[in-house]
């Protein structure tokens, strides 16, 4: 009798095959969304929106259906590979995740955060603070409702388990104390960038105006340059930018301003960075959880590698100038030094989209701490705008007192009850901080090799430590594989300085 | 008590919204199908295949619910309005179409034509009939055992049966009846127009190069004039030329050549003319079978509606010349007298698709017969090239033995298994001459109008008679509506004698 003997696992193949049908109504889901957003005439909305929820509600009755949680329970004593293991483990994180909240609570929660994000389309214009908070109490408390729902599933704090739906195994301990050491340099260090660049010469800004069929052509050489996969995936137009599509074809979209080249420029390399994770994702494990993205913030780990990273790099720069003059002819604007001074400058301003890589942090730690307490009931959401005038006073510099459209009400995070999401930001700065430490460890002339328009370093890095794991690990675990250690704000940190006061 | 009281119908209004359901999940395929046609990276097939493969799954077993069968049978004693009833026998039909056939049938059908299609591919440019027939032998006796199977389900006689699927309510005694008055006249009408044709000055034909973005820049102008609703739809390109969508949102695609403007052209006119169709189904029916178009043949008497009647009459022309000339500039080949000698030279070839409206009739007559013949038992595939030969001789006055790549193999239709579609191109042909006669007694001055840019009033007629009815009537009875007789080849003949020897 062969040792290798069949072992029969029928719990979790059963398990298998139903998250291989969810992942093939996921694809249209994706595709059809995709649509939506870049191609779709606007009287094809009212149709589109019914196929979609009906859709929706098809996939969580699968979610929902009660067999699973037996089928998740006897595959626990299968003998399952590591690999299989590890997707039994996000089966059930998805399980939890859409069968933790009574059916009442998601169509209160539908029908509040609905009604907020919508008439906070309006109130934000209008500076008007008062009526958005009568909408905004109630999606406020239902998160409350939700956060106690998830902690009993999880058995997290409330907070935290909100936050392990964006990214799952950190918990506010950890967080407060990378977020903690931040606090403790960065408003120092945006002074004295901020100084510095002061008393340099005044950056030039490209001259436009910038045909949008050049600047389409420029991004797709330059994601080309990416290793984006054009057999398996495309760019488009939005007005929002994003990656979207499924792994086996990426739909990227960007935005053009015929008047601001640099803005749909670094919006690609953003988003190409989102892109070339997800085209390579473990193909082998394509169809079940195992293949999936590991978490929002190791996502913006990929987005800021590419564009902060490598993006503000002079040696990427120096590549990227050829091509700006190849295609819109040469102007003072495009040399390697007036680009990378660009790229980096440093502004506190009121406006977190908008913000730069150092002033960023800030924006995010603010509104880590407000959600934080209000979720916790430490605080009322009357008390946001004082707290939020007192920290921007305190971490940027800038007075913020009744502006209310450029403060609290200017994301969409907070009405539409995306509670635990922003954290993610920050952390994804801080992992892409230390892939790169990792890999300069390991490879002492990354930075010869990319000034010399060789990538695969970094790409082949990549790929093996982060694109190709997928979600077979948690992220503290992941993070300790591809670099050693756990998060280390000190990384972060170091590019910083080294890139500003270097 | 009121005389209005309101009357219970449980059982219908359950249909309804079974059906509501149903047209919710088309529109997701429908969406996906033309993407994968008009914008799917290549390595994006596979997994698209299975989400969309998964999606008619889920999808069939809903139209198979054995619940269904007692719901149709309980409404019929409701007491329905005529819309109503309407509707639920379009819901009948439906559920006919997909509970006919056994499953085991289904499949087998899909094995086989998958491989012959398949195999067809390769066999065609190889002229290859030996192996061909031996993958289409058994996609002929499945869509034997198919038609005794409709015939069982809707009482018709087999081949009946089949094309029932394609053309409500026509039996092939009508299309003998119709066909059989047009082979009494049309070789010779072809005989004669090319005699005469002969004799005359060559046509020019339009020099390029046309650049691809000014086609589509002309393309669209066009589409405005023929009253395509831009705000519910779009033009995309694809390989093979569709009108996709849905009716909220039409997805129209053509195909440029740089060196053949007319082909683009009028291929974007014919595909306007489906898309009018379904952007004016009964919008307050939408989601319903009775706002379904009506049949494969009404379908196609719009698009030549659109592109036969219209886009050849002289008026239409003339206004077409000075948009060709605002594109291209001007040239020999742009006068209203060449283009419309263009677009009515008459030349029997071999092949269906690129045959004129004069020779179309031929090439659907000789498959009409053989296919027939081929599903009643009467022929073998064997005894196909022979007839087809025959007929080529007869009907087109072309020598095609031995090639069969360009005879009884040139189309997808019988690989494919769709017996019983041919007709419908030429019954499209035939309603929509007849379409136009009765215009014109209603408005005799419907030629003036069209030639002073007025298009309206053919907009109008269509929209009311044809468009809004939706699958209201069946085939005969739209047309006894629309027109006052059934299906009359007369007009047709009318039609082609007053284009090409008035």
């Amino acid at each position: 009798m062969s040792t290798t003997a069949w072992m029969p696992i029928p719990a979790y193949l059963a398990l298998e095959s139903r998250f291989q049908r969810l992942y093939r109504f996921e694809h249209l889901a994706s595709i059809v969304g995709w649509d939506q957003a870049a191609n779709m005439p606007p009287n094809g909305n009212e149709a589109r929106a019914a196929a979609m929820a009906e859709l929706d509600t098809l996939m969580h009755a699968q979610r929902t259906d009660p067999a699973l949680k037996a089928l998740l329970d006897r595959a626990e004593n299968e003998p399952l590979t590591p690999d299989q293991r590890a997707n039994l483990r996000e089966m059930r994180r998805d399980w939890r995740g859409a069968n933790a909240l009574p059916a009442a609570l998601v169509e209160r929660r539908t029908l509040a955060t609905a009604r907020c994000e919508h008439a906070w389309r309006q109130q934000r214009p209008a500076n008007d603070w008062a009526s958005f908070v009568e909408n905004f109490r109630p999606v406020v408390q239902i998160a409350r409702e939700e956060a106690m729902h998830l902690a009993d599933a999880t058995g997290l704090m409330p907070y935290d388990a909100l936050m392990d739906r964006f990214e799952p195994g950190m918990t506010s301990a950890d967080v407060e104390r990378v977020f903690g050491d931040l606090k403790t340099w960065l408003p120092d260090l945006i002074r004295t960038v901020q100084a510095r660049q002061q008393a340099e010469p005044p950056v030039l800004q490209p001259v436009g105006p910038f045909p949008l069929s050049q600047q389409k052509a420029l991004s797709l050489a330059m994601m080309q340059r990416l290793g984006f996969d054009f057999d398996g995936g495309r760019l488009d137009e939005s007005t929002h930018p994003f990656s979207g599509g499924v792994p086996e074809d990426v739909r990227l979209t960007t935005r053009y301003a015929v008047d601001n080249l640099m803005s749909s420029l670094m919006g690609t390399v953003h988003e190409t960075g989102h892109a070339c994770y997800e085209q390579n994702l473990p193909r082998e494990w394509l169809g079940q959880p195992l293949a999936r993205a590991r978490s929002y913030g190791l996502h913006e780990s990929q987005s800021l590698s590419f564009e902060m990273q490598l993006g503000a790099h002079p040696g990427f720069v120096a590549q990227l100038v050829p091509l700006m003059v190849e295609h819109f002819g040469a102007q003072p604007a495009f040399t390697v030094e007036n680009l990378t001074r660009l790229a980096t400058r440093v502004e506190p301003g009121l406006i977190r989209v908008e913000a730069d890589e150092v002033t960023y942090p800030a924006h995010v730690i603010l509104r880590f701490e407000i959600e934080r307490a209000l979720i916790e009931g430490a605080i009322d959401v009357a008390d946001i705008p004082a707290l939020w005038d007192e920290k921007m006073a305190a971490y940027l510099g800038r007075d913020t007192r009744g502006d209310y459209r450029n403060g609290p009400m200017q994301d969409v995070h907070w009405p539409s009850g995306s509670f635990g999401y922003f954290p993610c930001y920050t952390l994804g700065a801080m992992y892409a901080a230390q892939w790169f430490a990792t890999m300069r460890r390991q490879m002492p002339d990354l930075d010869e090799r990319i000034a010399a328009g060789d990538l695969n370093p970094m790409f082949d890095w990549l790929k093996d430590h982060i694109w190709r794991q997928g979600a077979r690990w948690e992220t503290p675990e992941l993070t300790r594989r591809a670099s050693g250690e756990a998060l280390n704000p000190a990384h972060f940190r170091a590019h910083l300085e080294g890139r500003y006061l270097g």
